[in-house]
């Protein structure tokens, strides 16, 4: 897989890569990120990315041309399953759409800023708008990060033990169960017996019913899909 | 404001905090951020952070004792509003969440990593769990980072311009217009002509029809709250 971000702020970007899963997928060959800074495809002499909005109001507005020029540019190399952008109001983000991206041979993300782009570039250049939530952000730069640290990690052969996403939250519509780990008492804190009964099919059954009870009390909306 | 993270990769957390608005909230002293690496608090040889799961089953935990030493170092020192872990079974974070936050005076955020925490860190230390919404990603640090540019964009002088957070979307549960800016005609594709009639009033209510349009055609729930 081929992600190309744009941005106007790559070095906000370089510390997640380069950490932990990402970086070791990267390192695997198993996904390649491309960082293209937006300045980099401007005419102007003070390489200006943004101006301010016409009709009036605060917050500057980036502009179509060097947008234009950067996508144009990386679809005349190879073609492009979707061109993403980052933003409040697009559609919102979940494990399924992550689960589908990460099928996907090369995208580009887009990554908006200051109040945003202008609407022409979502009109003509955009196949698809995410967001992470229902929240602001300074920019779409952290939004890109959680979008591919999302994606990537569900690339078979990215994480070490490929059962465990299939364990994660959401990936059958519950979430996680509680989970333990040595010492069994802390401050009088037990671990529950159940976990050390060695009997597998009775922890499988005490591990669904608490994530079936977690979702009802947590998240019944998961429930009713 | 003060915000404590602790976490396995401070490294992984560095860029978003070193560049654009956060890091001038920072040199502005709007608000402190400290990251504690979890490491510095384990007691044994190899720094361990993380065990095997009781009862078995893929990924690891990460156990309570550098945890309870790291939190409880912190609380010696001042009192907490809130100590909040990020996970995916959290309560989804909004803008609501978001200003509410951005009110308290010092708070903790642990991020979770591999498999999760030890439910006795989540029953014993934790007072508020956030998502930043349904998917999964390989840690809490993103989330943490998310978290925090929602949180201090929001506290007073943070923003360059006061009035722009408020026109962002959500903050009166719909979402933004569209933006435009120069040129004024890019490739035949024009901005609207009332952007430039001059009249504000019919400008504002253009806007405020095209806002609520999106958001009825894109998000109706938001609608109905």
């Amino acid at each position: 897989m081929r992600i190309d971000i744009i941005t106007v702020l790559p070095e906000l970007l370089s510390s997640p890569f380069e950490a932990s899963i990402l970086k070791r997928a990267i390192k695997a060959n198993l996904v390649e990120v491309h960082f293209h800074n937006l300045r980099d495809y401007t005419t102007d002499n003070y390489k200006s990315v943004d101006d301010y909005q016409f009709g009036g109001g605060a917050g500057m507005v980036m502009m179509i041309e060097p947008i234009d020029k950067c996508i144009s540019g990386l679809k005349a190399e190879r073609n492009y399953d979707e061109i993403i952008y980052m933003t409040p109001d697009g559609e919102t983000l979940n494990q399924g759409i992550a689960n589908q991206i990460s099928l996907k041979e090369n995208i580009i993300i887009l990554c908006g800023h200051y109040k945003g782009v202008d609407q022409r570039v979502r009109d003509h250049f955009i196949t698809r708008e995410i967001s992470i939530g229902d929240y602001v952000l300074s920019g779409g730069e952290l939004g890109a990060a959680v979008l591919c640290d999302a994606v990537i990690r569900l690339i078979p052969g990215v994480l070490g033990n490929e059962t465990s996403a299939l364990t994660d939250s959401f990936q059958d519509n519950l979430l996680a169960p509680p989970i333990y780990t040595r010492p069994r008492s802390y401050k009088g804190w037990d671990v529950p017996e159940v976990l050390f009964s060695g009997n597998f099919p009775e922890i499988e059954k005490w591990r669904e019913d608490k994530a079936y009870q977690r979702t009802k009390s947590r998240r019944p909306d998961l429930l009713d899909e």
